[in-house]
Protein backbone atom coordinates (compact mmCIF):
# COMPACT_ATOMS: atom_id res chain seq x y z
CA UNK A 1 0.00 0.00 0.00
CA UNK A 2 1.39 3.29 -1.05
CA UNK A 3 1.37 6.00 1.50
CA UNK A 4 -1.26 9.14 0.09
CA UNK A 5 -0.71 11.70 2.68
CA UNK A 6 0.35 12.61 5.99
CA UNK A 7 -1.22 14.87 8.18
CA UNK A 8 -1.22 16.00 11.94
CA UNK A 9 -4.53 17.81 12.96
CA UNK A 10 -4.79 19.58 16.32
CA UNK A 11 -7.99 20.30 16.45
CA UNK A 12 -8.66 16.85 16.09
CA UNK A 13 -5.84 15.57 18.60
CA UNK A 14 -4.82 12.93 15.87
CA UNK A 15 -1.84 12.32 13.14
CA UNK A 16 -3.43 11.13 9.73
CA UNK A 17 -2.14 8.23 7.47
CA UNK A 18 -3.67 7.60 4.24
CA UNK A 19 -2.93 4.37 2.81
CA UNK A 20 -3.82 3.98 -1.06
CA UNK A 21 -5.87 0.71 -1.17
CA UNK A 22 -7.97 0.53 -4.46
CA UNK A 23 -10.03 3.42 -5.25
CA UNK A 24 -10.13 4.13 -1.05
CA UNK A 25 -8.11 4.15 1.76
CA UNK A 26 -7.06 2.89 4.96
CA UNK A 27 -6.11 5.92 7.27
CA UNK A 28 -4.25 4.95 10.29
CA UNK A 29 -4.67 6.88 13.32
CA UNK A 30 -2.58 8.09 15.73
CA UNK A 31 -3.92 10.32 19.08
CA UNK A 32 -1.54 13.00 20.01
CA UNK A 33 -2.85 12.36 23.81
CA UNK A 34 -5.18 10.30 25.81
CA UNK A 35 -7.10 13.63 25.73
CA UNK A 36 -8.12 13.70 22.26
CA UNK A 37 -11.44 11.35 20.68
CA UNK A 38 -8.80 9.00 19.55
CA UNK A 39 -7.11 8.56 22.53
CA UNK A 40 -10.49 8.22 24.52
CA UNK A 41 -11.43 5.57 22.17
CA UNK A 42 -8.25 3.29 22.51
CA UNK A 43 -8.45 3.52 26.61
CA UNK A 44 -12.18 2.46 26.66
CA UNK A 45 -11.43 -0.35 22.98
CA UNK A 46 -8.21 -0.57 22.75
CA UNK A 47 -6.40 -0.62 19.10
CA UNK A 48 -8.79 -1.46 16.46
CA UNK A 49 -10.70 -0.60 13.63
CA UNK A 50 -11.71 3.30 14.36
CA UNK A 51 -15.05 4.22 11.86
CA UNK A 52 -15.61 3.46 8.09
CA UNK A 53 -15.72 6.85 5.98
CA UNK A 54 -17.87 7.17 2.52
CA UNK A 55 -17.12 9.95 -0.10
CA UNK A 56 -19.71 11.87 -1.14
CA UNK A 57 -20.44 14.59 -3.61
CA UNK A 58 -22.23 16.75 -1.75
CA UNK A 59 -21.68 16.68 2.13
CA UNK A 60 -24.88 19.09 2.49
CA UNK A 61 -27.08 16.98 1.00
CA UNK A 62 -25.80 13.86 2.28
CA UNK A 63 -26.41 15.25 5.69
CA UNK A 64 -29.93 16.67 4.94
CA UNK A 65 -30.31 12.68 3.90
CA UNK A 66 -29.19 11.45 6.61
CA UNK A 67 -31.12 14.14 9.15
CA UNK A 68 -34.38 12.70 7.19
CA UNK A 69 -34.05 9.20 7.45
CA UNK A 70 -33.79 9.51 11.49
CA UNK A 71 -29.78 9.42 11.41
CA UNK A 72 -28.38 10.92 14.79
CA UNK A 73 -25.73 13.35 13.68
CA UNK A 74 -22.77 14.15 15.72
CA UNK A 75 -21.80 17.07 13.75
CA UNK A 76 -24.85 18.94 11.97
CA UNK A 77 -22.91 20.87 9.84
CA UNK A 78 -19.42 20.01 8.22
CA UNK A 79 -16.35 20.58 9.78
CA UNK A 80 -12.74 20.75 8.17
CA UNK A 81 -11.14 17.48 7.81
CA UNK A 82 -7.91 16.04 6.40
CA UNK A 83 -6.42 17.50 2.85
CA UNK A 84 -9.25 20.21 3.04
CA UNK A 85 -12.09 18.15 2.64
CA UNK A 86 -15.40 18.63 4.33
CA UNK A 87 -16.52 15.94 7.10
CA UNK A 88 -19.44 14.75 9.55
CA UNK A 89 -19.48 12.20 11.37
CA UNK A 90 -22.78 9.91 11.73
CA UNK A 91 -23.18 8.53 15.67
CA UNK A 92 -23.02 4.92 16.20
CA UNK A 93 -26.09 4.28 17.83
CA UNK A 94 -27.67 5.15 14.41
CA UNK A 95 -25.60 2.78 12.10
CA UNK A 96 -25.39 -0.59 13.83
CA UNK A 97 -22.53 0.21 16.52
CA UNK A 98 -20.49 1.22 13.60
CA UNK A 99 -18.86 5.01 13.56
CA UNK A 100 -19.46 6.57 10.15
CA UNK A 101 -18.20 9.68 8.56
CA UNK A 102 -18.93 10.64 5.38
CA UNK A 103 -16.37 12.59 3.43
CA UNK A 104 -16.32 15.39 0.58
CA UNK A 105 -12.90 15.91 -1.19
CA UNK A 106 -11.42 19.12 -1.59
CA UNK A 107 -11.82 19.50 -5.58
CA UNK A 108 -8.11 19.48 -5.76
CA UNK A 109 -8.45 16.07 -4.06
CA UNK A 110 -10.51 14.23 -6.44
CA UNK B 1 -24.79 0.89 -2.38
CA UNK B 2 -25.75 -1.29 -4.75
CA UNK B 3 -26.20 -5.38 -3.66
CA UNK B 4 -23.44 -7.31 -5.48
CA UNK B 5 -24.14 -10.74 -3.99
CA UNK B 6 -25.84 -12.66 -1.09
CA UNK B 7 -24.99 -15.70 0.16
CA UNK B 8 -25.47 -18.02 3.36
CA UNK B 9 -22.59 -19.88 3.68
CA UNK B 10 -23.61 -22.70 6.18
CA UNK B 11 -20.07 -23.64 6.86
CA UNK B 12 -19.41 -20.65 8.50
CA UNK B 13 -22.56 -20.08 10.21
CA UNK B 14 -23.20 -17.11 8.61
CA UNK B 15 -25.24 -14.84 6.52
CA UNK B 16 -23.33 -12.43 4.24
CA UNK B 17 -24.36 -9.26 1.95
CA UNK B 18 -22.33 -7.78 -0.74
CA UNK B 19 -22.20 -3.82 -1.59
CA UNK B 20 -20.80 -2.53 -3.69
CA UNK B 21 -18.51 0.63 -2.17
CA UNK B 22 -16.22 1.93 -5.70
CA UNK B 23 -14.07 -1.04 -6.51
CA UNK B 24 -14.61 -2.69 -2.87
CA UNK B 25 -17.30 -3.67 -0.96
CA UNK B 26 -19.17 -3.29 2.29
CA UNK B 27 -20.07 -7.15 3.50
CA UNK B 28 -22.59 -7.02 5.99
CA UNK B 29 -22.83 -10.34 8.28
CA UNK B 30 -25.29 -12.17 9.99
CA UNK B 31 -24.70 -14.90 12.33
CA UNK B 32 -27.06 -18.24 11.59
CA UNK B 33 -26.69 -18.57 15.45
CA UNK B 34 -25.17 -17.68 19.09
CA UNK B 35 -22.21 -20.33 18.43
CA UNK B 36 -20.80 -19.10 15.11
CA UNK B 37 -17.59 -17.27 15.02
CA UNK B 38 -20.00 -14.21 14.21
CA UNK B 39 -22.50 -15.04 16.91
CA UNK B 40 -19.58 -15.01 19.32
CA UNK B 41 -18.13 -12.06 18.18
CA UNK B 42 -21.78 -10.25 18.94
CA UNK B 43 -21.89 -11.62 22.23
CA UNK B 44 -19.16 -10.37 23.17
CA UNK B 45 -18.47 -6.76 21.64
CA UNK B 46 -21.66 -6.34 20.39
CA UNK B 47 -23.04 -4.95 16.93
CA UNK B 48 -19.92 -3.41 14.97
CA UNK B 49 -16.96 -3.40 12.57
CA UNK B 50 -15.56 -7.29 12.40
CA UNK B 51 -12.85 -7.26 9.76
CA UNK B 52 -10.94 -6.07 6.85
CA UNK B 53 -10.57 -7.75 3.42
CA UNK B 54 -7.91 -7.36 1.08
CA UNK B 55 -7.74 -8.59 -1.97
CA UNK B 56 -4.54 -10.40 -3.30
CA UNK B 57 -3.78 -11.83 -6.63
CA UNK B 58 -1.91 -14.65 -5.49
CA UNK B 59 -3.32 -15.76 -1.40
CA UNK B 60 -0.67 -18.63 -1.31
CA UNK B 61 2.10 -16.18 -2.12
CA UNK B 62 0.43 -13.37 0.32
CA UNK B 63 0.44 -16.20 3.42
CA UNK B 64 3.77 -17.28 2.36
CA UNK B 65 4.59 -13.87 2.77
CA UNK B 66 2.70 -12.94 5.81
CA UNK B 67 4.28 -16.23 7.78
CA UNK B 68 7.62 -14.68 6.82
CA UNK B 69 6.47 -11.49 8.30
CA UNK B 70 5.91 -13.23 11.34
CA UNK B 71 2.34 -12.55 11.47
CA UNK B 72 0.12 -15.28 13.19
CA UNK B 73 -2.10 -17.10 11.00
CA UNK B 74 -5.56 -18.14 11.54
CA UNK B 75 -5.52 -19.90 8.01
CA UNK B 76 -2.35 -22.14 7.51
CA UNK B 77 -4.24 -22.82 4.37
CA UNK B 78 -6.76 -21.05 2.62
CA UNK B 79 -10.03 -22.11 2.79
CA UNK B 80 -13.31 -20.98 0.95
CA UNK B 81 -15.24 -17.87 0.84
CA UNK B 82 -18.10 -16.85 -0.68
CA UNK B 83 -18.25 -16.77 -4.55
CA UNK B 84 -15.85 -19.37 -4.76
CA UNK B 85 -12.90 -17.24 -3.50
CA UNK B 86 -9.94 -18.60 -1.63
CA UNK B 87 -9.56 -17.19 2.03
CA UNK B 88 -7.64 -16.86 4.79
CA UNK B 89 -7.97 -15.05 8.45
CA UNK B 90 -4.52 -13.19 10.29
CA UNK B 91 -4.81 -13.21 13.86
CA UNK B 92 -5.80 -9.83 15.48
CA UNK B 93 -3.05 -10.14 18.11
CA UNK B 94 -0.46 -9.43 14.44
CA UNK B 95 -2.24 -6.53 13.41
CA UNK B 96 -3.22 -3.83 15.80
CA UNK B 97 -6.31 -5.94 17.25
CA UNK B 98 -7.84 -5.58 13.67
CA UNK B 99 -8.72 -8.94 12.49
CA UNK B 100 -8.08 -9.47 8.84
CA UNK B 101 -8.60 -10.85 5.96
CA UNK B 102 -6.58 -11.90 2.55
CA UNK B 103 -9.11 -12.75 -0.07
CA UNK B 104 -8.29 -13.67 -3.61
CA UNK B 105 -11.37 -13.70 -6.20
CA UNK B 106 -12.35 -16.44 -8.39
CA UNK B 107 -11.55 -15.51 -11.54
CA UNK B 108 -14.76 -15.45 -13.03
CA UNK B 109 -15.85 -12.60 -9.76
CA UNK B 110 -13.26 -10.03 -10.93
Amino acid sequence: MELAHRETVESQGVEAVLLDVGDGHIELLAPLGPDTPVGKFIAKKGPGIHHVAYAVEDIDAALEQAKAAGLQLIDEEPRTGIRRSRVAFIHPASTGSVLTEIVQPANEAH
